[in-house]
Order: structure tokens, then C-alpha cells, then sequence
């Protein structure tokens, strides 16, 4: 496996568009086409919030039904709490999308990210859709990254080559948001890309382990909005034999280059997360079982005062302590340690002694490595965050609906 | 029941005081005593968090025993992370205490808050326990109010009278801090007394359920500290026959008035939340059961997308039913309705148009309730918060260890 420097379309027989629809008041590219030349592999995974969002709920059938031709996305207008004129919408964007590609209107994803509550623009979107398609080329992936950008500060992207049965696959991704990281943005929302011929039973379930690995294991504000998706395409151009079982040879190399391009993407939309100084990774060891780990990870992750103290440059164990403490996972106080990349500040059930001077100059880097380690087991987890500054308040507190 | 202006002294057989010990930097009062004439009966609730502090293990046995004379105090450093030295010193102001009043070291609650991390200062605490021991009185509910502040900036307190056959019976309590609102303080202390004549098992069970419905509903940044103690005597002072069962014809106004009190405090912890400039009361009606109606109230309470919003003023309904929709509660998104001061935001599954105006006004009070019903059962359940703003940063940040 290895990385390489591609976009949504570096997978053989996958093309893409995005275009000027004038949804997002920036003027920037909105609307997105992500299309396979033939019926592709699907797997999702989609928010676990009541409010989903009408493009959500259009989409989960799509997904149900195994097989896509592609995926059709705006930003600027979220579609959500939008009712029943909302799914009529969602099912339009599909319909028209599936009558430019002539296929079927149960095969076309449908994504929306931006401000919940207003309907959709739809002769926006119509003439967007048209332009998309018009559009659609291989050299299009770089556009389709920036029209699925909301606030992003940057775009998010992975893509690697792995190698199967002797051929060479490429996956790819892109990615925007994370949790509702901008004000009203119902967002994140990731698109994976592969070549490799995957059969759909088995990309859903190796997409939701892979999320679990890697979206999931992402926090901003702890806010899960009403349109996350995360949708993977598999259209087999790569010519392996059909990857149908986990048991087949070329399921390792395939899950491990789909949980790269994932952890990429994960990791990305944590260092953007809203007001970010720091990207923060939390690693828990020492536990007796994944949902512990993460348990205790993401409570020191999501903690306002872990987070504010990294913002300040604090090394302060005892904030992080004390959220490892009320995460609801067993442990011996006089087991647990802590270190900042690398240094111990915790032991022996309290304080250690480090080296002040050291531990300013780490706590001043862009990025850092929380480890914890409980003593309770042996398995870990990891999650990314991000600190938390003045600027998370100025974003969401400025801004009006 | 009738409020009145009193101290945790204004109960029959209660002294206090509160001293300047030099713990605090600020050089304010920061020992304090509270003590009952005789062995009164005792109920506690104690953090669950399992870095729990020195004193908090020390003074779940003294719970576990029934009875008490005394409740000692410091502020300044909260003993946690301080292993076996700090159980010795947490033991240690328990027999000095002892020692002063003539009673047994397990009849003395200990509680600190303050830093995390460092050894109490033994010498000034023994000086500011024999301070305050010397100055003792019924006047003295003042003082140790002040004393077991950190940096709340006002005040905490709640008195009752209220009637128990046909005897007037008084209740009284104080508070600091809400969870981990201040930077490294392992907070927050409650205190209650009454002078109502009520077994210890009743008397624990009660404190356990109001504090269930008061200090349980509050929530400033999630955090729970290491060292969080509610702790209640009840000393029969009034004269009452003894209240040793859910059934006795007491119990009924007992309980009503001691979570009158406690949510009394529990208010006033979030009304002081730390950078806060608005009080916010969320109530969800239409749960099926109480546990969802706190679940979703607290997913809203907690988010930082509704408390940023609040904040800026801005009454986005969009993050309000965003979290409502991750709480992990059943309902129709369709029977969902979201009322801000009584003014209906968001009602049969989308946005309702409501007078700019009028709710522009609304956002701008410093107290605003917050109401919303799920339609899917008759449980209700309230929590207050207060906003997040930039000087929850400034303040959390700015801190150094």
C-alpha cells in the first residue's frame, strides 16, 4: 500500500464534476457529481440523529439496494427539517441526476450540507446538476472536493494504491466538516472511490468497521449532525476477482488501504475542526476492551477544560485525570499513567516531576500525543480532536441565522 | 413552605464559622466548620468520578455510619491525586475536628476543593480548624459560606421554614462551584441543615432522590470533578417525632423543602457557570420516561452549538433539534416542538415563522426558559445550564498550572 497523490477520480472508470450553482452566497463551486462508468458496489453509513436530514433518509435506500452509479451533492442548504416537500426534493435530485446518466433514479446517492431549516433553491440545483454533468471528467475530482467545502479551512483528501491479485487498485477519498463543526452546517460528509471489485455485502460492512476506526473516532464539538454521511463506491475496473466473502485473499490489502484513505480523511477533519490551534490525538491503552478505550478517550477528547488548557498551552494533567475518571471505565487510580508526546506527567496515582522547560516547548507544537494508559487490559484506542479557542466562540456566536 | 433569609446556622443547634487559613492566594476565608450541637443524623452524595479525592473516601464512611457532629472544610486545594499522604491528611483534619468537639473522627466530614495535584498546607489547616473551632457561633453561617468559595462570584445559599406537626422546622444549605466550572477546581460542595428530626436512612435516600432533581439537572461544561460532596444533617432540634419512613405523615414537607433548597443551589451553581452571561431553564415535556427527558434535555444543555448560540443571541432552532435528535431518544420528528420564553421556533417538522422582533427581545434576557415536548409520553424533566462565551475560554485558558 501506498500513498499517492490523486483525487476522488484517481480510481479507473470514476469521473467527477463540481460547478457554480450559486447556493453558496461565497459564489464558490455547490454543487458536486460523483459518477462510475458502470453500476458500482455500495456501502454507507449514515447519522444516527432522529433529525436526519431528507437527503439521508432518500440515501439509506440507495445504500439498502447494494449498487450505484453515483452521488449527487450541494452545498449551502442542508435540505433538513424540511419535511415531506424536503424528501420530494432529495428524490428530484436523484430522478434528474439518474436521466442524465440514464440509469436509475435508486442508484443515484443524494447529499445536501449547509443551513437546516430552508428548502432547497431547486432551479439552482437543476441548472447546477446539468452543469455537473456536462462537466464530468476524470481531471473534474479537484473541483468536486471544493464544491463539497462549506466552512472547511482547507480540502480534505486521501487516496492510496494497494495491489491485488498482482494488479495494481487505487481507493481515494475526500471528505468535509466534522460533526456539526460550523454553525447550522449539517455536515460531514466523506466519498470513497475505489477500483477494486468489492461485492456489496462485504464494502458495507468493511466501510462501517473502517468508520469505526476513523470517522467515528473524531471530535469537535460532540455535535452529530442531521446529514453525516460517509458513502464508498466500488466499481471492480481494477479487474480483480470479486472480493465477495472477508475470507477472500485480497480482503486484507482492500480493508487496510479503505481504513488509511478513512484514518486520512478522520484526521483531517479533526485539525479542521472550528477555531483549531492544535490537532490532539488521545490514545488509551491498557484497557480491557475497544468500547472502554474509546470511552475514556473520548472524554478526555471532548472535555471543554482538556481542551482549553491544550489552547493555552497548559500542561495540565489534572483536568485530563479527572475526565478519565468519570468515563465510566473501571481502573486503579495508582495504575493509570499520562504522557505529552512522550513525556510522563502522571503515575503512582499523582503528579511527576518533568522537566518545565520541555514540557512548554511540547505543549507550544501544532501537534500533540496524549497517551493514557489504564492498566486494565490490553487493548487501546485512538481519537483526534482538536483545542478549544476563542475562535469556536467567535464562529458559532457571530454567526445569525 | 416558606423561603427565608438565613444561613446554614439558622436551623436549631447549628454553629459555624469560616476562617483565614492562607491557602487561598487571595488571602480570603478558606476554612470552615460546620457543626451540629449533637450527633445528627446524616445523608450524602458523593462524585462518581473514580479519581475521586482523598476526602471524598474518607467521608463516604463517615455516610456510611449514619451520623455526624461536624463538617470540615478547606478551600484552595482539593487533596486529589494525592494517594495514601492525602487519605492520611484528609483523616487527619476528621481528628482534629474530633478532638476540638469531643466526638468521634468518624462522625467529621472532610471535604477540600481547589487545585488538583498538590499536598494540603497541614500547618495552616490545623491553625484555620482551631481558628474556626474558637470562633463558632450561630452568626458565623456567614463566614463559612465565603470560605468554601473558590472563585464562584457570588455567594450560594437557600433557607426554608416549613411545618411539621404544627411545629415550625427550618432547612438551609449552601453551595460552590458546578462540576469542574473553575480551571483545576475539583468543586462542587453542597451543604444542607435542618434542624427537622429524620432517620439517617430516610434522611440518605431523600438526599439521593432531590439531589436527583437539583444538582443532578445542572450542567455547565459536562464535567464531573474528583471531588463533588452533597452532604446534609439533620439534628431534630425541632422537635419533631422522628421521620423513619417514607410513610410518616412529615416526610411528604420534609422532602419538599429539602428539594426546595436543592434546587435552589443547583440554580444558583449554574447561573454561575463560568463565563456566563445567561441562565438558561431547559424543561422537555413528552418523554416516556423520565431517564429520555433528561437525556435530551442534557443533550441540549451540554452542546456547545446551543450554548455558543445563545451567546451570540441567536435563536437557532437548527441546533437546538440537532441535539434533541442525537440524544438517543425515541420520537416523530413531526411531534417535536421547540418554544423559546413561549414563543413556538419549530413545530410539525420544520421552522416556525415567528416575530423577529419579539424573539430578537427574547434572546436578549439574561434568563431565558427554554421549552420543548416530544410527543411521544408524559414525563417531564428540567435542567439549567448558562451559556458558553468567550470568557469560559479566557478563563480556562488563560490558567496555568
Amino acid at each position: 500500500m501506498k500513498a499517492i497523490d490523486g483525487w476522488i477520480t484517481a480510481p479507473g472508470g470514476f469521473t467527477a464534476a463540481g460547478v457554480k450553482a450559486g447556493i453558496k452566497a461565497s459564489g464558490k463551486e455547490d454543487v458536486a457529481l460523483i459518477v462510475s462508468e458502470n453500476l458500482a458496489s455500495c456501502g454507507a453509513v449514515f447519522t444516527q440523529n432522529i433529525m436526519a436530514a431528507a437527503p439521508v433518509l432518500f440515501s439509506r435506500r440507495v445504500a439498502a439496494g447494494g449498487y450505484a452509479r453515483a452521488i449527487a451533492v450541494n452545498a449551502g442548504c442542508a435540505n433538513a427539517s424540511t419535511g415531506e416537500r424536503g424528501l420530494n426534493e432529495a428524490r428530484a435530485m436523484a430522478g434528474l441526476t439518474a436521466e442524465l446518466l440514464s440509469c436509475g433514479q435508486q442508484e443515484v446517492f443524494v447529499c445536501s450540507t449547509g443551513v437546516i431549516g430552508p428548502f432547497l433553491p431547486m432551479d439552482k440545483i437543476v441548472r447546477g446538476l446539468k452543469d455537473a454533468y456536462r462537466e464530468l471528467s476524470v481531471a473534474g475530482g479537484g473541483k468536486a472536493a471544493a464544491a463539497i467545502q462549506t466552512t472547511d479551512t482547507f480540502i480534505k483528501r486521501a487516496a492510496y494504491e494497494f495491489t491485488l491479485e498482482g494488479r495494481t487498485a487505487v481507493i481515494a477519498g475526500i471528505a468535509k466538516g466534522a460533526g456539526m463543526i460550523h454553525p447550522d452546517m449539517a455536515t460531514m460528509l466523506a466519498f470513497i472511490t475505489t477500483d477494486a471489485a468489492v461485492s456489496p455485502a462485504v464494502l458495507s460492512r468493511a466501510v462501517k468497521k473502517a468508520a469505526d476506526l476513523s470517522f467515528n473516532m473524531v471530535v469537535v464539538d460532540g455535535d452529530t449532525s442531521t446529514n453525516d454521511s460517509l458513502i464508498a463506491l466500488a466499481n471492480g475496473f481494477c479487474g480483480n476477482s470479486l472480493i465477495d466473502s472477508e475470507n477472500h485473499p485480497g480482503y486484507a490489502s482492500f480493508f487496510a488501504a479503505l481504513t488509511a484513505v478513512s484514518v486520512d480523511l478522520a484526521k483531517l477533519i479533526a485539525r479542521d475542526g472550528e477555531g483549531a490551534t492544535k490537532f490532539l490525538e488521545v490514545t488509551v491503552d491498557g484497557a480491557p476492551d475497544f468500547a472502554a478505550a474509546k470511552a475514556v478517550a473520548m472524554a478526555v477528547a471532548k472535555s471543554p477544560l482538556v481542551k482549553t488548557a491544550f489552547f493555552g498551552c497548559d500542561p495540565n494533567w489534572g483536568r485530563i485525570i479527572c475526565a478519565v475518571g468519570y468515563a465510566g471505565v473501571n481502573f486503579a487510580p495508582e495504575d493509570l499513567t499520562v504522557a505529552l508526546n512522550g513525556v510522563e506527567v502522571f503515575a503512582r496515582g499523582g503528579g511527576v516531576a518533568a522537566d518545565a522547560e520541555k514540557l512548554g516547548a511540547i505543549m507550544k507544537e501544532r501537534d500533540i500525543i496524549l497517551k493514557l494508559a489504564l492498566g486494565a487490559g490490553q487493548t487501546s484506542a485512538t481519537v483526534w480532536t482538536c483545542d478549544l479557542s476563542y475562535d469556536y466562540i467567535k464562529i458559532n456566536a457571530d454567526y445569525h441565522t
